[in-house]
């Protein structure tokens, strides 16, 4: 598939724009702003050496955006649409019941949302069952990330396209096998958003402390590891099931805003299991060797831009 | 500073034995465990290596570590004390008592509790105005991060000798200025980690798709940027102010189990200030190129192993 059309060029949508074109896709964009196209040009030119550092394909050229004066043009002609307009059921709804009209029936389509329910905007499409949301991560040219969301009438072909449309682009789908709001990493990101809005409104800390509170010490460690992983080796050489006894308890303290759920048996057998699959073969221990690896190259690539946790590298 | 007493060697106090004698210190170190000694030598052996590569002062040696058979004997003679066992109110009331039974009336003490407030630590000290919570990050001998967190008996040049001795250990000290449980960067990672809790109760995802959904995107950016910086950032040209306009309203929805403050004039306010403070002379776009040099090192240091998102470099 290498027929695009991207409706919406914002932060998102050029974003999507640059990693498409330099994997060879040809591209034809609409937006509702005026100018948009020089805008959207000037934008990827500038991206352009960035992805060159990454990786580009052979077959990939910006002379391969095409920019259109309505979203009509821009989709007729597609196999996929991936749609990146604001955030707002109403006008997401609008778009896709436009794009129902201007498109051919068996395009697949996908909307950039990043939290709505997809079963709430497909009922617009004109065919509900090659619709998805597929959501991306700022910025959309470097960070491989992409959640792939089905709504109740989606197919499973569908899906199945859009995470080898998706892998093809030199990304990471992650299929979101629940529909659920804000779906798997805005939770977690909004979880923690959340607790920092309520930290700064109570006059506990300021956006610098709380970002420092991150980029000198967990943040590093997210790069290489998620939470769960994490969290097996913080429990010395038994792991995830040693972690749960010791911190279980801290569960009932006031540590966020947010209740934890109880730490029945069953919900501890699946963070063990879960976690112990993950560690596969390599023993805790061998984890933190390769962590730590991973941690001082970081911070050595940190150190090159003087950012961050990068300063305090002394050799 | 340089006699330093650690009590509790267990992943939290042999990261602090390591990072503390490649800055050249002499460390007394006790742990009620039979043969703590052995182990605690045999650990920091195989750490050094890695410590060698962020830099070890011309006066360090692993020779500097000794080891006692009493905590009496480990506290007589430091100026220092940092206590780091089990998150425990009891025990660690007990050892603290201990702790100011053995040591000089003088000696600074820290606690690496991870939330709770010194000022429920600090009854059962000698000398609780030299009391502070001293929190370090695991591996505490790589991430610089240290939140110092006085109690309601702390006096102020004790909190400014601990922000002096930390920094001079290579850390970056985070001065938490209100006592709250779970401090700053806890209360963060407690808010994801209790959203993760309540996704895998809920069986929506594994722990394995959860840490997906953090090291393949958002996670490659919280090395280099907290979440209020880039946030910042997504809000386009305009910054934080069209970020929470536009995200404003995903606060009123369930996307996450924790449920936001009021988005009020005030709160705006203060993310919108603070989060431009902190940018400083860049422009959003200037913070990009930053960000976006920043994540392609990050992504080509991961390759090296393998490891994460590095998978997705092509060149």
């Amino acid at each position: 598939m290498k027929r695009i059309a991207l409706i919406g060029t914002g932060v998102i949508g050029t974003g999507w724009a640059a990693r498409l074109l330099s994997q060879g896709c040809v591209i034809s964009a609409w937006d509702p702003a005026k100018k948009f196209d020089t805008e959207l040009k000037k934008n990827i030119e500038e991206i352009w050496p960035t992805l060159e550092k990454i990786g580009v394909s052979s077959d990939a050229s910006i002379d391969n955006l095409k920019t259109f004066k309505t979203l009509q043009e821009a989709c007729c002609d597609a196999e996929l649409i991936q749609e990146s307009v604001p955030e707002d059921m109403r006008i997401k709804r609008d778009i896709h019941n436009a794009i129902g009209k201007s498109s051919n029936k068996d395009a697949f389509i996908a909307s950039s949302s990043s939290g709505i329910l997809p079963s709430d905007i497909q009922g617009a499409c004109n065919n509900p069952a090659n619709f998805v949301v597929g959501h991306p991560f700022n910025p959309v040219y470097i960070l491989p990330l992409v959640e792939i969301v089905g709504g109740k009438d989606t197919s499973q072909s569908t899906i199945d396209t859009f995470r080898e449309f998706y892998a093809s682009m030199n990304m990471h789908p992650l299929v979101v096998r629940k529909e659920i709001e804000g779906y798997l990493s805005d939770r977690l990101q909004e979880a923690q958003w959340r607790e920092i809005l309520h930290l700064i409104n109570d006059d506990i800390a300021n956006t610098k402390e709380l970002d420092e509170a991150i980029i000198y010490g967990p943040g590093l460690r997210w790069a290489i590891m998620g939470t769960c992983l994490t969290f097996h080796l913080a429990g010395g050489r038994s792991g995830m099931r040693h972690m749960l006894e010791q911190f279980g308890p801290a569960l009932e303290l006031p540590w966020t805003k947010l209740k934890a759920p109880e730490l029945t048996d069953d919900l501890i057998e699946k963070m063990v299991s879960g976690t112990s699959e993950q560690a596969g073969e390599k023993t805790v221990k061998e984890l933190e060797k390769l962590r730590d690896a991973c941690l001082i190259e970081i911070l050595q690539a940190l150190k090159k831009f003087n950012v961050g946790a990068g300063k305090y590298i002394q050799s």
